[in-house]
């Protein structure tokens, strides 16, 4: 294999930490920011002055950017987008012609876009045609950011409808310490990655609310069941449910107050307002989007799913947390 | 219905306190142990001298026992059996005379016999015959018994190969605090809730060597994906993992300190030998003797599950904790 030459591009918590993993796998490794301040840290200083700050970064990558230009995309093999699927589809446009039937396009950005409820993997196909999008490979699984940088042992799912670009993905990141199995429920693994977002915001307010340990299993079990029947109402494989990408990432943001989502949907039970927690954290965690993308979606395909409905509301109708999740309910 | 009247076989953790959660639901109860001493303490203290000991018991509910008679069984519509997995055949030879088929059997026991790799299915019809074997039912999930008796949102799974007695079963049981969900898989929820010990163990292990959360979910997903593979040989529904039997037991089980299993793990993690923790745990946690049963099962039906095979090694053939764990291996 000639090495491969990847192009990261997006330089968040995700992004950062992909990155720091194949340079260490001795790939060539460039990251792309759309804040010029940023490249210039990381060529100067080796440190992404906003995202795992206290990351040095290897010498060998490479900033790059703000600006896209064609040079930047004929010298990679791989294109790895961590962008957040809200500004996907703007990205996309603008790099659409620079993207070229050769290179392994592998996606790792979670969520539903909200105006148009499609998956990365729609965007994809719509943006950069049938054969691009098929071709695209998507990575997704149980991954704090900070976890890889510290070589924690890491386990993801990579799916493509293209079993070749499913493997050859694997082997761009596979190691015994971050590992990664293919699979081709494209739409399985993107829907659990997304509604898992949710359904930590959940789990979040029955922490605030002090559930205890038998109710958080249930509420865990219920909220995978949630995402086996939505999954059904658009053709994923249930058993997808069972895999890293889903019960896996699901157990990690449920179980870990590293977790944005989580960490709202306490701070919701505790009694805080949404807007207060939004401002105090800086940014809006992703499950806040989703949840609203989530709701419209089950509307769509005409889904009751009580947990969900239950975070939307508290979200999206000022409904108090405290009497929309009593007695357990809604799980 | 008439007044269900209910003979709950066991005045261990589980049994005490579903015997608790079914006096608040204006049932008769009695409650059956194999200690005399400790049928007169909750005749007369109502107190379980061993179990759940800070717990007052209702008034309601008569301790019977250690002797079986008819008239014990006689007067009983229901009876619940929460005897371990290893005295489970003793216990039915010894009642097997006094059972009718009107009796609703219901089973809370999780486990394998060792000595014949059979779960309580299996068991009881082999005692008590196809027909009593098949309308029994079986009880299961994320289910604390300290928070049961605290009033704490349970849910749990009753399986039967006879729908109208799941439905009894579940009727027996299900208040808005304590759900009950029933299913067909009887032996899919009987796999789950012997094999989660297991894993629970390998979880402990995990927290022992200080994994953090990625290897954690990857190991808890890695661990459900062995009880189907398990299944799968042995006729269970790959679903019924994803259900409160499985992935929320298992859930149970791998986060909360609570659980013995995880605890066994937890200090074998920390370089402990198993002979020094079983002395000063004062019993053998399930999930030892299982780890013994699923590696001979596995045997038997000629599969390799990693992480159920760590486990064994560790406790029967005195392999290094941190050396069967190393880099995230087995799982």
């Amino acid at each position: 294999m000639t090495k491969e030459d990847v192009l990261v591009l997006g330089c968040g918590n995700f992004g950062t930490c992909l990155a720091y993993h194949l340079c260490s796998l001795n790939r060539s490794v460039r990251i792309w920011a759309r804040d010029a301040a940023v490249v210039e840290s990381i060529n100067t200083h080796h440190k992404n002055p906003k995202y795992l700050k206290d990351t040095v970064l290897p010498d060998n990558l490479t900033g790059v950017g703000p600006e896209f230009n064609k040079e930047m995309f004929d010298s990679a093999t791989v294109i790895l987008l961590c962008i957040p699927t809200q500004h996907l589809r703007s990205i996309l446009e603008k790099i659409k012609s620079f993207i070229k039937e050769e290179h392994l396009l592998i996606m790792a950005n979670k969520g539903i876009e909200i105006s148009t409820l499609q998956f990365p993997f729609e965007i994809a196909k719509e943006v950069l045609g049938e054969t691009i999008g098929n071709n695209s490979a998507f990575l997704s699984g149980p991954s704090f950011a900070v976890e890889v940088v510290q070589n924690g042992l890491t386990c993801v799912s990579v799916a493509s409808h293209n079993s070749e670009r499913a493997k050859w993905a694997q082997k761009c990141f596979h190691t015994k310490i971050f590992r990664a199995y293919t699979t081709k429920d494209v739409v399985g693994v993107e829907l659990a990655g997304s509604i898992k977002n949710v359904l930590a915001i959940a789990s979040g307010v029955a922490g605030g609310l002090d559930y205890q340990s038998n109710a958080k299993a249930a509420l865990f079990t219920r909220g995978a069941s949630e995402m086996v029947r939505l999954g059904a109402k658009i053709g994923c494989d249930p058993i997808t449910m069972l895999t890293l990408a889903g019960i896996g990432d699901l157990f990690l943001t449920c179980t870990s107050e590293k977790s944005r989502n989580y960490t709202v949907g306490y701070r919701l039970g505790k009694g805080e307002k949404l807007k207060e927690i939004v401002s105090s954290l800086g940014s809006v965690a992703e499950g806040v989007p989703t949840a609203k993308a989530a709701h419209d979606l089950c509307e769509k395909h005409n889904i009751k799913l009580p947990i969900m409905e239950g975070v939307y509301q508290i979200l999206y109708e000022d409904r108090d947390a405290r009497r929309t999740f009593r007695s357990g309910a809604p799980w």
